[in-house]
């Protein structure tokens, strides 16, 4: 079955970053394969929700990466930077650590500069509010939230700033593994918000990077 | 039928308040003729959910009573003021006004002192902030919020008090006519806040009646 | 990942209660740092949501607290007592037991006095009538129940105080792990009722006190 | 497409009833043609679900029925007297009485002895204790409740006959138009008792007939 | 926690058959306290949801019991036999076994006459009909299904008694783990059925207990 | 906003059929100017869900066509005949018959030999076993049921042909809009049979004639 | 009840753009109110959501606005034209047209470059993919889909900019009023998109203009 | 329980294949004694969902099949090989591989040629359309897909012949376990497609197998 995958070599071209690989379903052997046949062509490479056991085997057989246990992620080298912005990921509680780390590795790989904001909930708003000015510096904000999902409100309330929502499934009873925290924040009667899957921390920042990018490339354009 | 319904006279005296009627689903008729047993009695009686054509037909028959309109509500006298504290009901837009009626309406019937604030959204933080102080001198806050109902977990981050939390209908598509802020208010992270029925602003003030009047009764006994 | 966590010490002074500790999701070393940085400022931590394993390291470090399997709480110290009242505990059955263990260690902690009323089922109505009288005596009626969550509108029916209700996972099938009974609460036909997560013994319990700790405010400011 | 609807005569043998229409769906034109098959073979006829208008239509053309509009039923006749036991038809609030008058309509057809206990809901158990006796004596009780439908354990904890319970649409909100009652009356921790759909009146009733009708069955028998 | 459990002794009076004991959540030492008040008085005792693990230690203490594997019951003694009529267990396929036996041990406990009819799905409809003579003999059928639970309706169509509908968790995807034959059978077109909780094979036959004992209890009345 | 609509004539060439219109949400207008564009090129024309209103006023400006009131059709000319097999349409009640008029109609245009087998469902199962040889002679049967939908599971049992299945909003309650039956006929027990969206009459004949004319393609290939 | 909104002056400080006023649940009188407070001092506004029947009453007292009756927006003025970028909306069918609409009058308001492409549906790809230099040139993609929502996915393959989707009601069935086509745009495969409420082309655009402004700002710190 | 399952060798005669053995929840004592009594009579037989220990028993009894561990089947012999035709199996990614495989070994079992393409999404449509030819060539369409379900869509605008779409539960949090995809597929916008249960590729391959045979018979009728 190795071989079923074809890689995606056009991608980088049409969508501006190569294919990043999604590690959930696939083989330590089908990864290698793949990661086999894109650093010839593309020099980086990207492995997203692969477990410890799986990395420990591919950097066995390619040691040059790097595997961040939290965020789930191998990756090898990484893209060019990206000139204007940065990327602000705000999270509320220690148990949203995994999500914010997928989102930190992916834009760092994504030749983003990346900052973080933890441990700031709206039960506690004025250490959120305390933070004002980090939040409307920053040229995205990405609000990782997982119980009723409240924080990405306040804060697209508080930024001009497009907002990237991530839920999570973190909590219990009526989150419904983050289906809650999901209707919610797409409910949501802040402006300038727009929602990924649950627990999508790479897809948020995937699109965050999009964005600066469009920014410099409109920028050079200029 | 009009005759089905039987006056549980023995209510006040069992749980404090006497029976409070559910317009919906009664005719007129029957409204009037439950009415013409609990005045007598009682001397007062609260109907809610009760439209203005039926309101008229009551009102016409035993015209002592006041409809207010916004809150479907019809009052006859009042409960006996209770003497401790007040209940600040604060909602998030003009689309939630029935539900802080209806809120209010009962508050009085039964005996509160009630305060109301409004126009406060998460999106818009610093409007609820700059009365941070009213918040937090409310023995009570009853929070009314559709959309997402993040203004809640804001609220009750905010103040020492019970916060009793209204989800309402207000908002579409992913809003699920109430269901999302409901689910959001019962997950969320905040401590001290409990949730009624979706557009319960009824609901949510008798239950602060009760607290006030424990706090009256308990200092009483002192 | 240690120092991620950051203490909100104005908590008490904002809420009326110091910062608890919600287990599920952190490690032992972080509830470890959590409870050093608390202790020395607020001489008492309740730690909820914590299994045996990480309690027993917590319990090896900082040997003063005590561990209920049952709530898996951890408790050290508690807070001052509250003067006035008493919060009721109403469970269903054995297989509550946790639910109802976590509010009665959460309001010994909080400083309520509890008392706690068990095994009396809708289903035995006549179990649950014989002691009408403790019911009516209690200052706030907490009641925990799941399958259908009946027992919650039938207490609510019976007093004049607060009734707040938690649904609980326990059933199978069409009790869809405690959702239903959650709707159901929250569609009850019994007025002064308010409902809480489900399984969240807790937060029930975190309301009662802020109830009872009103009443004592309100009674002193007279 | 009157002649669509091909009568089944064979069902009064094969299920103890001959066919009965159900008039949601089909034009008065078809009723009709329906009712004149069915009355030369089986004297009696029952229409569930017809409205007024229908109705009026059908009367006109066949006098000799009667209409019952709480009840939307239109009969014809009736069936022979069941002669063993009776139901006893418990409902909650003035709501349910559409639901209440389709069982009683057609229980009385079916040649059931009915009888009704009206306005006792779970939230002033008293008044449905103080019947304990009418309760016990009933061969069968039909217990139709919305909200959330709490009042069917009640009941079936408190007999030791069969408790067929029906949700209905009544309330709004968590209610979700009687999935809730429904889920939460399949969910019932009180045995001995079965549900039907929501609002289904009819199908309660039908099933107590049929009850009934097997104990007069065995009882000759024997 | 073993004195938790208060045995309801008056249940057998009231409901006509004892305190049945649900095992889920609870541990060996409580059942083996239940029994243990259980037995001297009603010198029987059923035991449902109990495991292999903890039926084992039960019986090391009580040795006259005899556990079921499939069913996961456990029977002491057993009641009277009911006099009149049988209960018939339809179900569909192998993995329905463990509900068909719950179902079974509980109605030889009630005193029932139980006969079983096996491997008899819609999708062979043939070898249905070709036992439609004992389909019609039967007093009440007992139809357990999963998939898309569409058995109970065309047993319905097919006999003059009750049939009590189980739908049950066999199945995968669409059938969301029993809620979708639930919902199924609910909405069924065919009367004179009503449903039970999923997998709950006990509940049905114990209202088919309760329906024999009607007949036998009217016919002696007689 | 006439123009918005590109016909899209490479259809017929690509999948086998012209573009077919879809009438709701266009207004009468769009739908002439469409079939404007059609007709000179196709020589026919398809139009579903388009009420009679709408269809009177197309009809007034190009009068060659056709409507069905009950089938909500506009139908002008008509595809070639297939010339291998048929297609039942079986359907359940008179509630149905709007949507197995659309399949019909879709039929007919389309080019296939269209039969029709009605009244028949699993409440009476012998009317539809009593037609088995003319199931088991159709070469594709598209089954048309509502309520719990469990007609399709049966008929897919007795034929070895393909089975469409067509679940319908026809019911109340716990049907959920036709969701429930949908969700049954998709975890059926029996084999050989596939579905498409509520009440889509249209989608199903759609796909039999998709399959006779790959029988009729194949058969001349040979 | 006419002073009860608070416009926030400070919006336009704080988020880049002036308080937009959402119609919905809002008198004619209450949004004129509104919009003689915005006036003065923004010297435009825009109101979403507002029927026509409260379009022209606005209209008749401010006169000097543009009502749009496909899109349900009235605009007066519009902010600065953003000198970067544009936005494509792209939309499947002519029913989506009014959430399409809404997103085309929002876009001028805020200054936006705006162009569409139309009738576009995965169902005929090919029509998509001649269009694909239009795709890749556009600075950001919104993609309006009903149904199930593929298109977004397609498109989203095929450009290197941030595609922002827009789920629709449009449908039947299965489509569960938008619910299902949101629920699979989040789930979707691609990278680099992110969802916004159902029927929310006002949300979708108002995220575009903030990204496009951020580009415009971030060349100019440059 | 071993000789609970009657075989039902009528099968093969009423709808064209023997019966296949599903081997969920039942053990290997009952397969192997069900293909002891299919292989004398049809000489072949299928058992699918039967996981690798189960198999390995069975073969150890009954040498001579061949188990396919991705697809969790297990064959022994296979049908006369269907002459017409052929099924083309597409499927999205590596995660769908075991619904793949169990369609493919289905098909091949009964007769099907069966061709596959793999790893085509639509997030990278070029890779699909760049294969046009041969998914226009295949009798059939299979797509298998998970996350949203989009590839269905696509496929089913793109070709004249049948496609049969199966959900997968391949994905996380909004897909629901494939629920979503499964909306989606029944919601699509694309004619011509119907639908199976989620990761039922025997269910498609099944119909599929079907369709090839009605035509084959069709063919030699004529």
């Amino acid at each position: 079955m190795s071989n079923e995958h074809h890689v995606d070599f056009d991608r980088e071209n049409r969508t501006g970053f190569p294919e990043i690989i999604y590690g959930e379903g696939k083989t330590s052997t089908q990864i290698i394969n793949i990661i086999h046949e894109l650093l010839p062509r593309h020099h980086k490479a990207l492995i997203t929700r692969i477990d410890e056991t799986k990395a420990t085997e591919v950097l066995h057989h390619i040691p040059e990466g790097r595997y961040n246990v939290a965020a789930r992620t191998l990756v090898y080298g990484q893209c060019d930077p990206i000139e204007l912005g940065h990327v602000l990921v705000v999270s509320a509680g220690t148990s949203d650590v995994p999500v914010r780390e997928e989102a930190v590795e992916t834009g760092q790989w994504l030749g983003c500069r990346v900052e973080t904001m933890t441990d700031v909930g709206v039960a506690g708003i004025d250490r959120l509010l305390s933070q004002k000015e980090t939040l409307q510096n920053a040229s995205i904000v990405i609000v990782i939230a997982g119980m009723e999902g409240a924080l990405s409100s306040v804060v697209a309330g508080l930024v001009k700033r497009p907002v990237l929502a991530v839920p999570t499934s973190v909590g219990y009873g009526a989150n419904l593994e983050g289906i809650t925290p999901l209707l919610a924040m797409v409910s949501s009667c802040a402006s300038g918000m727009s929602v990924v899957n649950i627990n999508n921390g790479f897809g948020a920042m995937y699109q965050a990077a999009q964005i600066l990018k469009l920014a410099a490339d409109l920028s050079e354009e200029r």
